[in-house]
């Protein structure tokens, strides 16, 4: 059987995450084409190393290519929708980062076309397929824990992105809690009823000057009846912090940081260990090949992806509830 | 220097631990009597073994005492507002538990109480006491986690209460929660603006039925901006489950539960360790004694009390303001 | 039935720690006396405020009070051994502080007194009274861990004693490892069979020149076929280690440094817990009062003692071949 | 610049292992064929999956092949110094499987070819290119520790292999130790000078009717003056266990076991994590590229191999001096 023909649009270093995880470790699929109107010198670099054959400035010309299967979308998110829906009508089956776009209304408009057009597309939640996200998943799931009452997710980034992206980047809801409503729905699976937000600009005030907040606590009812809870700040010294419980019935379960080694130093001013991993590139290192593999082998076994568009709906669906409690100061239903 | 003689009233569970710590572990004071209409075998026991000389039914005879300078209210909350009114009126410093009552309007008429006998009188929130939480308050005050921005709650009891003792509690918050208010204030050294709070009946429907909950996320922004957040269960399995976290723009600082002992084991079946001490008396078995000592030292040395009249309204009139948001689905701003 | 009285001999730190938990903590016990030829005037207040009545600078006063029961022997190692026999063959009970002799031979001579008195002797083997060794014994004894393989002891010492203690002190293994090996004993419910030692002089080169080692490998064959070995060393700058691990045929407990609180800081340079606690008086402080109160209940029930003059004997044994296996570079068998 | 061409002698577990790094994480390095007499329908399989071109039952075909550059001895123990002088003299450069052979003096002779051919030769001692084992060299390299005193290697496999390999094994020293005695030399930067081994059969009575032992302790005296002391068993039923610490004059560091993810579970019976991984493929997988990395580097930029002949000579020799410990009861001194 012939592996499986990848196109990328987008040259960016998530695009090179994907590319290097299909060149180095998916023996299936090849990368046969990547397009970017503005390539950098490093771009060109990676490009080599990992010998994709075909770069060009025009997607177009990947959506064009009869013996492209899949796209993988990593461009800016205002182009996610169109070129989803662009791709899933030249006969491709996509995976496209997150979130699909920053408007449910854009979203809905495109998931229609998805369904019309028979094609699978994949949306970028790579935290579930982390090791230690999965293990929770599995105890809420199996019912090890019991009946689900409470989760916590703790997500901080190790520093916030220049204002210059916040100001694009749909606000810290859709920006970054929307990795964690996902991650909520994963583990719970369930869906949020209604939601709490209270946010604060406590990192840096140019973030609140461009309109936006860097420090939040959300808290959601579940139509499973467990509530879910989420604490997420821009600034984090320590590095990357990503931890999540699951409790219930029978016990909980806790999630810690990944580390570079176990290695602990016991000296005059105190016990002292590693800080967890800088950010998500190392963090969630494996979770991108695994969830790239997902994608390529539904496509290889025609099987659903395990991350559809309808997860790319919700999750921008919680967060414009959310803004809509921080601003009002009350509990909001989500409109699904 | 002559000791502090002490008049305990009532005879219950926390009666005795205050009495064996006052009479083991406090040189400068002495059990001289304690009261309770209705004396158990046990407790007449425990008396017997610490040598408490003064047994009475009647508690006024403890207020009538010349000698009896410090009073400790042990009884049914429903009793604590008035029963410190006439200690402080009969010139006795007064410990009592929490909460001083489950009212905060019959709290404030006992503040002015207080105030006009110029008496001292100590609230028992025991966890300010706690060698872990006392690590996070001390990060905050210091500034070694830099401005502080978060504060997270892990409160969990290893079972309910009988529904009988449910229904006369004032419900989860003013119950269980109010040690977790006091807390927020302890760790933040700061104020509760609004605050914001989901509950839910998971545990036993006999709870739900007798009108309380038995589990809740709390959200609340405080005065200096930082938000903290609380979550309580009635029944974590695994035992009492007391930690905390306080981040900030220097880093994050974190507590876990206390164990009987280090010991692990890695079997067959996984590497395990020791549940949580099982509940309030074991975990905070030290706390309850450095509370003791700090209340009887404030006599003696005629210092102001570590925990006050003030703290025990502040809760109260959170938890109120807890309640009034879960009913209306709103973030409601305390009123002080 | 009324209180054991008890007469300590020494008046230092070690006597000020059993004096304490008497009488804070053991209701059936009171400490009548305390000899000392040469009190401190920090000893004087300890005694003063513990209410002990009567002070001598003659323990033979102590031998001849006939209320006195138990005699506790803190005095230095060289009169360890006589004033036992002279204690026993004055009728009391004795608990000894180790080790009960420098010399075997003498203390062989001491068992004899023991045997024809009749009365109990109990050897300060603290470790054996705390709670993370006795998980360990009760994972062997239980056979959790299956039929044990190996015993690992961790034993270091936050900082060398003086280089005059040192000389006096009957070198590393009677002074220091004594404990270990009596741990060994413990924890395996075995003997020691053969034994070999590396020794060194790394921490200090006056101990070298006091003629003796500061750092320590030692490993032996015991009779139930398991092998145990212990490292020492004088000084941990972070503070006492004691550390150990059992493994056998169905898994391996281990346990780590007890701490002063479970408070761990994330900050910029790594993640940062306490050290653990600094010494003897610290981490077995709750040991010291469960030995204790062993002792004393042992004579109130009249029970054999948990720790008894063949303990004293055996470790002394073991030291003594490790002295000559370092010398020699030889297995040594013990000579019981 | 072209690709280093590889040829793999032998088609078993660990030749996979290396293939499968080479061709999906090394980028400048190729294999071009491999060699087996005996070939396995999985191993035809795999060697496909990757795309090896040649596939050969007999290994001169790879030395006479000019464009491979390197060769990958993953052949029996007993064939390795053969192969190795085989490989050299034919101009090729050698990664070899360690033990180099079960002889010393084997090896003394196949040193002396190397030399005098000039090539670079590898022994695997993957181990050393493990994140927590390098961590702790690190620690002591830079002095964080101060200077070493102690180190300790806890080495115990998850399960005994079969007795007839045992009997080919070379004993344990040689075949499983061997690493240890490596990774001492690595830790402390310094040589063994004398050495003390407790060998006994505690897992399988077959090993010990086989000749040789199952668990062991071993102590030993560095030349730099610090005492390294390793722990061995065939069996430990929770998984590979693979800790060490290093001890010194400003500190101590610790590493922990690897785990599959960081997930605990708190329930009725305890609070329980993964176990470590199982055995050296899933614990060492990561080593396993870096190792074959850093070879083909030192090829491709002409620098010398990190692990050379002089370590894999120097690793027996130790293992010599431990038998003969054991069997004599005296300390041994290492003849270099």
């Amino acid at each position: 059987m012939a592996n499986i023909q990848v196109g990328i649009i987008g040259a960016g270093r998530i695009a090179y995450v994907h590319a290097n995880n299909i060149v180095r470790n998916i023996p299936f699929a090849d990368v046969k084409a990547i397009s970017d109107p503005y390539l950098t010198d490093k771009a060109r670099e990676w490009i080599a190393d990992l010998g994709i054959q075909t770069v060009t400035d025009d997607y177009q010309a990947l959506l064009k290519d009869p013996e492209i299967q899949a796209i993988i979308i990593c461009s800016p998110t205002n182009l996610h929708a169109q070129m989803i829906r662009e791709s899933v009508q030249a006969g491709k089956d996509v995976f496209c980062e997150k979130p699909m776009d920053l408007a449910s209304a854009e979203i809905r408009k495109t998931l229609d076309v998805i369904k019309a057009s028979g094609k699978k597309v994949q949306v970028g939640f790579n935290r579930r397929f982390d090791h230690n996200f999965a293990a929770l998943q599995e105890a809420v799931a199996t019912k090890k824990i019991g009946d689900l009452h409470l989760v916590r997710i703790t997500s901080r980034d190790p520093s916030p992105p220049p204002v210059s992206y916040v100001k694009v980047s749909g606000g810290l809801f859709k920006d970054m809690t929307i990795h964690d409503f996902d991650m909520v729905r994963f583990l719970t699976g369930s869906e949020v009823e209604e939601i709490f937000a209270y946010g604060a600009v406590l990192v840096d005030s140019a973030i609140g000057e461009a309109g936006d907040i860097d420090t939040a606590v959300i808290s959601m009812k579940m139509k499973n009846g467990s509530i879910a809870y989420i604490d997420n700040s821009r600034e984090a010294v320590y590095g990357y912090d990503q931890r999540a419980e699951v409790f219930g019935s029978a016990g909980a379960m806790e999630t810690q940081n990944d580390k570079p080694n176990t290695a602990v130093f016991s000296g005059k001013d105190g016990v002292t260990g590693e800080k967890p991993m800088y950010f998500f590139l190392e963090r969630y290192n494996d979770a991108f090949t695994v969830e790239m593999k997902a994608f390529l082998e539904a496509i290889r076994d025609d099987k659903d992806v395990p991350v559809g568009g309808i997860d790319g709906l919700y999750s921008v669906l919680i967060a414009e509830a959310a803004l809509e409690s921080m601003k009002s100061g009350k509990s909001v239903k989500v409109n699904y």
